[in-house]
C-alpha cells in the first residue's frame, strides 16, 4: 500500500483488461487505456480516445418506439500512436507467447502523473530480455504524449528490430454494425517523424495522429534513418539495432493527436523527454496543491481518495466548454455518449471546490450551449413553446440513449441541471452566469415541467405520471417523490429568478402558473411510517429488507429477471434520499433520520453513484461507521473491483461522489448564508483530515 | 363488389406489395404471398411459408435484460417453387419495365379456393402479349400447389423462352443479422421434374422443394425435354417454343414442399390440373357448407365476413396439433413467432363452431405439448415448483419476444390459455380433454399465479404488481383489473377441477391457498364512477375522450412518443372490457353498460383485436349502429387497409374477431347450462342472417 502510487505486481493474463483500465492515462483532452506498446495476442481492450471526437452510430433496438434517436453518438476509439512491433533476434515480443514472464510490475505515480511498466521475459527463442516503459500524457501540451521503452538483452547480444507505428485501422469493440468509423486520408513520413491524417465518418472530425522517434543505446543517441513501411491505415518506421548483452536499448516515442495542421512542428520541437517529464511533475504538483486530501491514520482510504482525485483530473481539465465528464472518462467505450446527469449532481461540486469558478462555469456553459438541442429534443416528445428536455446521455446535445423507460421517462435529469445553476451561484457567489446564460436554461426547464405535469381531478393536485427516478429499478411509475420535489423546486426557482432579473419577455401569468403548479404538486406520503414514499403504491410491495436476499442472488441485476426487480422494493441508488441530499436544509434531522432508516434497508447500491450519497447522509446522522463502510465502497470500487466490471473502464463520475463523502460527509461542509461551515464527524481511527477548497474565489485550508 | 370474389383491377406499382398480401394463398400446411411468377424488378415482398418450419434467429436488442430469450424463432421464408423466367423474342417479361400494362386484373375466388391474374403487356421490344395465370394450393394434398400460366403473343408470332425454376437462395427480409437460413443439400432433375433438398440452419428441418412442368400450345400437350440450368441454390428447366400470333402457349407447373422423400411420386402422379382444381372446388364447398355466413341486404359486410372466413381456413386446417395460427398466417414475416394469446382468446370459438371439437382440441393440445417449456420459461423468471408461464409469442414453446414490458409482464396470456380450456369444455361438452390433459395445464398456471401474486400489507389484500394488460398502451402497472380478475378466476377454476377430478397429487393445502388468494385479491374500483379501474391510479390521468385528439395525431402510435401514450388514458384494445367479454355472466347489464360507456370513449382501437370485442358488447347493450361500425372496421380492416399496413401481411387472428362480432354479437349466441341460446339484434338494413354452428357434436342451422 502506497498512498501516492498504485503498484500491482505479477503477470496474470486474466487481469490484463482490468489493469488496462486501472492504469489508464488522460490529460483532459485525450486519454488511453494501459494497452501494451508491443504486440500482445492475449485478451485486451484496445482504447485511445480524443475528447469531443465522436461518431453517430446507427441506433440498434429490438422494437422501435416513436421518439428514439436515429443515431447514437459514441465515444470513438481513435488511431493508436503507441504501438511498437519488437523482434529480438527475429522473434516477436508478445507476452502471451513468452516462455516466462518475471518481475512484471505496473506503477501509476499519481503525484507526478506517469505510468511505468517493467518485466523480464523469456522469449520462445530462449532469449531473455528486461523491459521498462515509462509513459505519460502531457498536461501542458493537450496534444502530446510520450513514452520511453527500454530493452536490455540478458542472454546474449541481440539484434533488435523495432517498428514504431501509427494505426488508423482501429474499430470500436461496441460498434453496432461492425463498421470502421475512420477514413484514412493521408499518410506521410519524414525521417523519424510520421503522421496519419484520418477523418471520422459522418461527423468529419479530421485528426492528425503523429509520432516522432528517437533511439538510444546506453543513453547515447543513435542516428539511424528508418525504413518506411506504409500500408492501408498504417505507417511503420523500421529500425534495426545490434545491442550487446546487458546494454540497454531505448526508444523514446512522442505522439498524439492534432486537430490543426501544425503537429509536425509541435512534435519535432519538443523531443526532450526529461524536460517534458519535469513539466508533468510541476503541473501535477499544481493540481495537487489545491485538490489533495490528506487523511492521517488510514492508508487505504488515503490511497483511494487520491486515485479518485487523480482520475477526475485526468478526465476533465475544465479548459474547454465543449468537453464534459463521461462516466468512463477516457478508460473505456461503454455508455456510448459522454455526458449524464452525473456531471451536475456529482462532479460539479468537486471541480468547483478544487479548480474554482471558471472551470465549474465551463460545465454549466456546456449545457447552455446545448439548450437549442434540448428544446428540439422536447419537441420530438410533443412539447412546445421553448420547453427543454436535456438528453439522458449526450455528446453534442442530441439524445444518445434508447430505452423508453430511461430516454423518455428519466426526466429528473432536467432538475439536476437547474439545481447545478443554483448550487454554482450559491457556492461561487458569481451572479453573472445566471443573469447572462443560466436564466434561459431555467426558463426552458420550467416550461418543460409546466407542460409535463398534469392535473389529477381525483387528487385535486398536480401529478407527474410515467417517470423513472434515479432508482432505475422502478420504471414508468407515478409521482416519484424525488422528481416531483425537484420539479416543484425548479418551477419556484425559475419564477424567483425571472422576477429578480426582471425578465420582461416572460409574462407574469406564466410565472404565476409555475408557482401555482409548484405549490399544488402531490407528494406521496405515508402517515404510518412518517415518510414520503418513493412513488405511488410503494407500500404495496413485499417490504423485506435487502438482508433477506440470499447472497448468491446479489447483485440482483445479474440474477433476477427484470420484472422481478421492478416489483421488488429494492433500490438501485439513492432516490428519495437523493432529494434529501440536494435539499439538506429543507428537512429536519428527524425527518432525515426517518427517511434514511426507512430507505437504506431496501437499497442495494448497484449503481456506483449510490453509496456516496448514503455516506454523506449517514455522516450527517452521526452514523460514522456506516458512513465509512459506504465511503470505502465508493473510494475503492475500481481498485478493489467490487462489481467485477473494471475491465470495461473506470467509474469516473462516481469518483466525485467519493470526494463528496469526505468533504460533505465527514467534514460536513455546508454553505449557509454565503458562508462556509464545517461540522466534522471523522471515523474514529482517522488522526486528521486536511484539504483545501476554493470558495468564492479564495482558497481556504481546512484541517480537522 | 362481389360477395364470393375479391376482384381488383388496374396496375399500380405502389399497390403491388399490398395486393401480394390480399391475394395470398394457403392450405393450412403452407402458404404464399401473391408474388408474380415471372420476373419483377419493382417493389415486392417475396414470401412462401411452410407451417411449423422456423429458424431461431439470434435476438437483437438495444439493452439486454435478464430473462430475455437468446434466440427468437422466426417464420421462415421458404424456397420458392413458382418462378418462371420468361423471354418473348429475347426480351425478359418484367411488368416493371413494360411499356404498357393493360387490363391488369386479380381475382380471388373464395368459394372455390383459387387466385387468377391476367393482363396485357407491351414489352420494351414492342411485342404485346396477353397473360392469364391461375394458381391454387391444394386443400386435398398438403404438399401440393399448382399454377397454369398462359401466354398469347398479340403482335407477331414469337419465340418464347421459359425457364421454370426452384430457388433456395432466399432470405427473410426481417433477418436480424442478414443471414441466409437455408443450406442447400442436393439439387436434381429428371426430365420435367426437379427438386432441391434444403435444410434449415440450426433447426435442421429438411424440405424437398419440387416442381413438375407440362407445356401446351392451344391445349395440345408438347413433348419437349428441357435443358437443365443448375446453379448454387437454384435449378431451372429451360424450354423454347415458337408460338404463332394469337396462339396460346401454356405451362402448367406443379410444386410444393415435402418433408419426406416421396415428393417425386406425388408430383408425377397427379399432373392433372383440371382434376386437381375440381378437388379444390369440392373441398372448399365442404368447408363453406359448415362455415359460411349469409347476410342478406349488405354486400360489403357479406364480402368482408367471407374474406375473413376464407383466410382463417387458409391458415389453419386443424389437422395437426403442432401447428397454430400466426397473426399474419402465411401472408407475411412480421411478428416473428407464430402463436399469441390471440389463438385462445379470439380464434378458438371460430374453429370450435365451424370445424368441431376435434380441430379445437388440437389447438388446446398445442399448449399442452408445450407445457414443459412453459415451466422452463417460468423458471427463467424465478418461479419454481412446476409453475408455468406460457410465452407471449412462440413457435416451439420457447419465448420469442424481447421487450421486458411484454415478455415478462404481459402475463394475462396465461389466463387466456386456462380460459380456453373452460370455454372448450363448456361449448363442446367434451370432458375428457380436461381430465387427460387440461388439468395439468390448469395446475401449472395456478401455481404461477399463486407465486406471482403478492400480499400488500398496506391494502391487506393480494395484489399483482408490474404487469401489462391487453391494453399495451400501459406498461408496468399495478393491479390491472383484467389480469387480477382472470388470475382470481384461474385459481378458483383450477382448485375446482382438482377437486372434481380428485387429483390426489395436489394437496388440499395448496388448493386452499389458491382459493384464499383468489377470494382476497384486490380490484381497483371507483365509487364515483361505479366502475372497476383498469389499474391503480387510472383516475389520475387527464381523462379527455379520444374525440379530443386532433385527427392528424391519429393513430397515436405513429404520432406520439411512447411516454406520452403511456401517461394518457387512451386504450389500445379492450382491457377491462375484455374481462366483461370473457365473463359475460358475471356482470349485470347495468354494470356492463357503465363500464362500456366509461371505457369506450378512451379506446383508440389501434390493435386489430379491439373493435370486435367492443362490437360484441355494443350488440349486447343494443347499441347496434355502434356495433355495426365497429364490425365493419374489423371485417374490412385489410380489404380497405384502414391501418396502411396490409403490405406486411393480413391480420389473420383478428379475422376470428369478425366472426365473433356476428355470431356472439349480432346473433347473440351464448351457452347457458349446456344449451345454445341466440338473442339476435341485427343491423336494421340486414334482411336476414344465416349460418351453421357445430355444437356438442351436432350441426345446427341458424336463420335470424
Amino acid at each position: 500500500m502506497n498512498t501516492w502510487n498504485i503498484i500491482i505486481e505479477g503477470f496474470n493474463k486474466a487481469d490484463i483488461t482490468k489493469h488496462e483500465s486501472i492504469f489508464s492515462l488522460g490529460n483532459g483532452a485525450m486519454g488511453m487505456r494501459a494497452n501494451f506498446e508491443e504486440d500482445y495476442t492475449g485478451d485486451t481492450l484496445q482504447g485511445s480516445y480524443i475528447g469531443g471526437v465522436y461518431y453517430p452510430d446507427k441506433t440498434r433496438v429490438g422494437w422501435w418506439k416513436n421518439g428514439y434517436p436515429e443515431y447514437f453518438a459514441k465515444v470513438l476509439n481513435a488511431p493508436s500512436w503507441i504501438g511498437l512491433h519488437i523482434k529480438i533476434n527475429g522473434e516477436l515480443l508478445d507476452l502471451n507467447t513468452c516462455l516466462e514472464v518475471k518481475n512484471f510490475r505496473r506503477q501509476l505515480n499519481m503525484k507526478e502523473g506517469w505510468y511505468e511498466r517493467s518485466f523480464t521475459a523469456m522469449l520462445p527463442n530462449q532469449q531473455e530480455i528486461q523491459v521498462k516503459v515509462l509513459r505519460f500524457l502531457s498536461l501542458r501540451y493537450d496534444e502530446l504524449g510520450a513514452l520511453r521503452y527500454e530493452i536490455t538483452p540478458l542472454t546474449t547480444e541481440a539484434t533488435i528490430e523495432i517498428e514504431s507505428y501509427l494505426d488508423s485501422g482501429i474499430k470500436n469493440s461496441d460498434a453496432n454494425w461492425d463498421e470502421r468509423f475512420w477514413n484514412t486520408l493521408e499518410i506521410s513520413s519524414e525521417d523519424n517523424f510520421a503522421t496519419i491524417l484520418a477523418e471520422t465518418k459522418k461527423t468529419g472530425f479530421k485528426v492528425h495522429t503523429f509520432m516522432q522517434n528517437q533511439l538510444f543505446i546506453d543513453n547515447k543517441a543513435l542516428n539511424i534513418s528508418p525504413k518506411e513501411n506504409k500500408k492501408e491505415n498504417y505507417i511503420g518506421l523500421q529500425y534495426e539495432v545490434k545491442v550487446k548483452q546487458n546494454q540497454t536499448f531505448c526508444i523514446e516515442k512522442y505522439g498524439g493527436y492534432s486537430r490543426s495542421n501544425d503537429c509536425s512542428t509541435l512534435s519535432k520541437s519538443i523531443a526532450l523527454f526529461d524536460s517534458l517529464l519535469e513539466n508533468q511533475r510541476e503541473d501535477w504538483a499544481t493540481i495537487w496543491e489545491t485538490s489533495d486530501i490528506v487523511i492521517e491514520g488510514d492508508e487505504k482510504a488515503q490511497q483511494g481518495i487520491r486515485f479518485n482525485i487523480f482520475q477526475l483530473n485526468q478526465t476533465y481539465s475544465g479548459k474547454y466548454a465543449h468537453l464534459n465528464i463521461g462516466p468512463k472518462g477516457f478508460t473505456g467505450e461503454k455508455y456510448g455518449g459522454s455526458t449524464y446527469w452525473d456531471t451536475e449532481a456529482y462532479c460539479l461540486p468537486f471541480y468547483m471546490a478544487t479548480k474554482g469558478a471558471e472551470v465549474a462555469r465551463n460545465l454549466l456553459m456546456y449545457r447552455y450551449n446545448q439548450l437549442d438541442k434540448a428544446i428540439e429534443n422536447a419537441q420530438k416528445l410533443g412539447f412546445t413553446g421553448g420547453a427543454a428536455l436535456y438528453p439522458m446521455v449526450t455528446m453534442n446535445g442530441e439524445e444518445c440513449h434508447n430505452e423508453w423507460e430511461i430516454t423518455f421517462e428519466e426526466i429528473h435529469r432536467n432538475g439536476a441541471i437547474a439545481f447545478a445553476i443554483y448550487n454554482y451561484t450559491r457556492y461561487t457567489g458569481d451572479e453573472s452566469y445566471i443573469k447572462d446564460y443560466g436564466i434561459e436554461v431555467l426558463i426552458a426547464i420550467a416550461r418543460f415541467w409546466a407542460q409535463r405535469i398534469s392535473f389529477s381531478a381525483e387528487k385535486q393536485k398536480y401529478v407527474i405520471l410515467g417517470v423513472t427516478g434515479p432508482n432505475e429499478y422502478e420504471n414508468n411509475i407515478n409521482n416519484n417523490f424525488y422528481t416531483n420535489y425537484l420539479a416543484s423546486w425548479c418551477l419556484c426557482y425559475a419564477a424567483e429568478q425571472v422576477t429578480t432579473l426582471q425578465k420582461e419577455d416572460i409574462t407574469k401569468e406564466e410565472t404565476q402558473q409555475w408557482l401555482h403548479i409548484a405549490q399544488n404538486i402531490y407528494f406521496p406520503y405515508s402517515e404510518k411510517y412518517g415518510v414520503y414514499l418513493q412513488q405511488d403504491g410503494f407500500l404495496d410491495k413485499d417490504l423485506k429488507p435487502v438482508t433477506a436476499i440470499p447472497a448468491e442472488e446479489r447483485p440482483l441485476n445479474q440474477h433476477w429477471s427484470w420484472d422481478r426487480i421492478l416489483r421488488s422494493p429494492y433500490i438501485k441508488q439513492a432516490d428519495t434520499l437523493q432529494g434529501f441530499y440536494f435539499f439538506e436544509d429543507h428537512f429536519t434531522k428527524e425527518e432525515l433520520q426517518k427517511h434514511y432508516e426507512f430507505y437504506e434497508p431496501f437499497t442495494v447500491h448497484e449503481s456506483s453513484l449510490s453509496p456516496c450519497v448514503h455516506s454523506v447522509l449517514a455522516s450527517a446522522l452521526g452514523k460514522i461507521d456506516e458512513a465509512y463502510t459506504l465511503y470505502l465502497r465508493t473510494a475503492r470500487l475500481d481498485l478493489d473491483d467490487y462489481n467485477k466490471e473494471v475491465h470495461e473502464g473506470l467509474h469516473i463520475t462516481s469518483m466525485a461522489g467519493t470526494w463528496l463523502s469526505i468533504v460533505k460527509g465527514f467534514a460536513g461542509m455546508r454553505v449557509k448564508n454565503g458562508e462556509l461551515h464545517f461540522t466534522p464527524r471523522l471515523p474514529k481511527h482517522w488522526k486528521s483530515l486536511s484539504f483545501k477548497v476554493i470558495f468564492q474565489g479564495k482558497t481556504k485550508e481546512i484541517k480537522l
